[in-house]
């Protein structure tokens, strides 16, 4: 649950769910300066789920929103260019059940990585984007996210960037590894960039998608450290570990309805 | 306020604070594996603390444990050998009323460090353990300590080991900072072992004192990257950093109350 | 090449390199305290590598060690038992040929990860340990192995312990990922061991095997923060990713020869 | 040394080396991309240092350019305003003489900091920008120099940006320590823009200075991990540790004479 904080949320939701007889196994609340009240509540017990949900909703003030995530895997689709490195991780996890979430199907723009996903049985849509207008490529990848109802689209090296047009149809709902550190070196060819700057640490970045490219709410960040003696190549072989380690952490705060969006940042509960 | 697990704790606590119309500034609970319910809730109001105090005793089970701490610096006395690096960071911390704490007066079983402690205008207090039984020596360490009555002892790099008789007195009220990454090198000479052993990485350690000797509960680690160029000095130096920066980190949780003991293990909340 | 040091050692090696045309790419050198040498040069140039050798040899001192390690893909064996983490992450590097090796086959006590190792068109020999001798297993896997003739055996979380015999037949050429960060928890359960002791830090360390378990000389260790939410399950699931990009990251050293050994102790060059 | 690199600079240098009866104690070199060569040698014997140097210059192309840098403390300024930590950390590690420097006097355009320096008896110069054109102002800090003529500037958190005509009077000799994780958040108030923008890492950034503000070659960079909770002002206090370790590692690369600077990156060896 979010919203504007009042005296009493607390109390007020864990009087409910005392009341069903419910017992709480983890919560965790956050207050922003700005006075936004965030609580994520685990728990577990006999009543029905959509009771506990009405008279919550019958006590608590109307600009609160209430969330009910029971636990189950989230259906997603992973979008992919050429690009092996996250889009191997994260099958890895998925074939020995360690991802959260069931791949409903892997698309991409090439045919580069149909093999690797045809090994894991997973259906691989080739969209081409050649001879085609974005919006005819965007048209064409929504039809085929038509059949698969996806809650979530995860961009695992996925190198086109989305129009705001097709962005609106999965609002906070898709997710982007950035191969830089945010908010540095925007844009192409970051480790290029990184190595002409001189850097010694460089880092990755996973975010939700907004309408402007790479600006989205940060879900998770993290770094390695370089010298002078790596080359922009080496950088980017060091990058992509970095990019498939952070694209599955957040995948599994996501995943795990551990993440509250406020403006540009995140809550993570 | 910790204890056995409830349905309804929570509950309990955000009632009697919600009639005494304090406003919850932050809230953390922790439940164990085996049961163990721990909660740290910050808040402000105009009610008296005491009777708040009393309302929580009467309405929470008999064998939950309360504490009311209000926002206020710790009284402390450090303990020194030789070596200045924790004591030179936590004086400049204290000096510019960054530590959370007052510094009583610093002990030594060696003056080395009394010009440094000086500058600072701290009672410095040179206690010799040489041609003195550590009861002797023991014994006189307590009579200095009478005179300030301080919450908490912080040996920042006080070479001597305390007899159980001594720890007994400050019972989980005194902070040690180890040179070495727990439970690897126990006892003397940490980076030679650390150096012969040709490890990668070398840390730090700051825990509560309990009779083993660098066996009582970890509040705070820390490590840095070493490789084979680094002799057991260069290793001790590296060290030394990071033992500053775990120890003070240890004292910021310690001193702002967020630290709980349970067995051997510390829950941050 | 390693040795006793002498002086002149890096001028007569870069004359020989200097008559025979070659260019130095890359020269790293290291001095022990106790005056050992090491000096890896990477070269290039028309010359017989032969004739270098040959004149190297006769105008260094005898007790210095030559080794001249033509730059190609090392030949190696995997052993793996039920976890798949290590084994996914090293067939997938191995699939877009970023591993710097190649696996000729992968051989398990269980044939738990067969499917996921045929899937990658590898060979897997599935040889049981059960109803048989530690002497008769070994002597199985040592059958198994003349076929391929290894350079090295990556021990991807296999979890028997290798008898000395067998150790004999791949001096300094088996690698293991331990599941801890040594030299703490030594033996069975060291995530259970840690969340005990009550770490904030957990670590693995791939390190080349001898005669006593976990106590091989060491090539890469990291950490990852943990804090008490984190169950010995937690734990161990968080491990299981340092443990893979550990052993990436020792492999890569090994099988670009850059790990020099002395005594219980790596050097990288 | 660096220049452009030819086959056999290493050669030539260690046969004049071993010809002067020299032993090598530690030699690094390094090859661009872009073919510049670097090599530093440390080495010891008793021969005459010029004489060596002479025989070089014979010896090696006249567009290597060398230089003999005796083992000695550097002779430095530091410059502050008004925060201390960096000053305190640097001032502890000077009183213990562990900074390979020493600190001729301090330099502020506040005298907040005054009582902190006289502590350890160094000269403090109050020079005002107040009322003052920069020109001036930078005038009568470079009459205070005259007086010193220091090798290094310092600059331990001076807030006021040097023009461009100050800094070509210490060519690659300033070093300064960046609120922020460069390229990030360049500017005023960088935890205030890491915090609106809800990044999960902040870092700080020691770099030569150059005319364009914050864009000098970097020497040293680090991070710490932050999470929501954590406010700008938090976010500051948490910078200022890593601004001062960072700006420590990079005076210890810089005094040790171990960084080597090629357009806009340094080389460190």
């Amino acid at each position: 649950m979010d919203g504007p904080d009042h005296k009493g949320l607390i109390y007020q939701v864990t009087h409910v769910l005392y009341d069903h007889n419910q017992n709480i196994i983890r919560q965790d609340e956050y207050v922003s300066p700005s006075g936004q009240f965030y609580m994520r509540t685990e728990f577990e017990g006999e009543s029905d789920p959509k009771k506990i949900m009405d008279d919550l909703h019958k006590i608590l003030p109307p600009n609160i929103n209430l969330r009910l995530n029971p636990k189950k895997k989230k259906e997603v689709v992973l979008f992919v260019t050429k690009e092996h490195h996250c889009l191997g991780e994260l099958l890895i996890r998925y074939a020995f059940d360690e991802l959260d979430a069931n791949i409903q199907a892997v698309i991409s723009n090439y045919n580069t990585l149909q093999p690797l996903v045809s090994k894991f049985g997973i259906p691989f849509h080739y969209v081409s984007h050649e001879h085609r207008t974005r919006q005819d490529h965007e048209g064409a990848i929504l039809r085929t996210l038509e059949v698969y109802q996806p809650e979530y689209l995860v961009l695992a090296k996925y190198m086109r960037i989305l129009s705001s047009d097709f962005v609106k149809h999965y609002p906070n709902r898709i997710i982007n590894i950035h191969h830089s550190f945010l908010p540095a070196f925007i844009g192409a060819s970051p480790y290029r960039q990184a190595y002409e700057r001189g850097v010694k640490i460089i880092g990755a970045t996973a975010h939700f998608v907004n309408n402007n490219l790479d600006e989205g709410p940060i879900i998770a960040q993290d770094v390695k450290e370089v010298d002078h003696r790596q080359t922009a190549a080496d950088m980017a072989i060091l990058g992509k570990d970095t990019e498939k380690s952070v694209l599955s952490e957040a995948l599994k705060l996501v995943f795990n309805d551990r993440v509250f969006i406020h403006g540009n940042r995140t809550i993570l509960l």
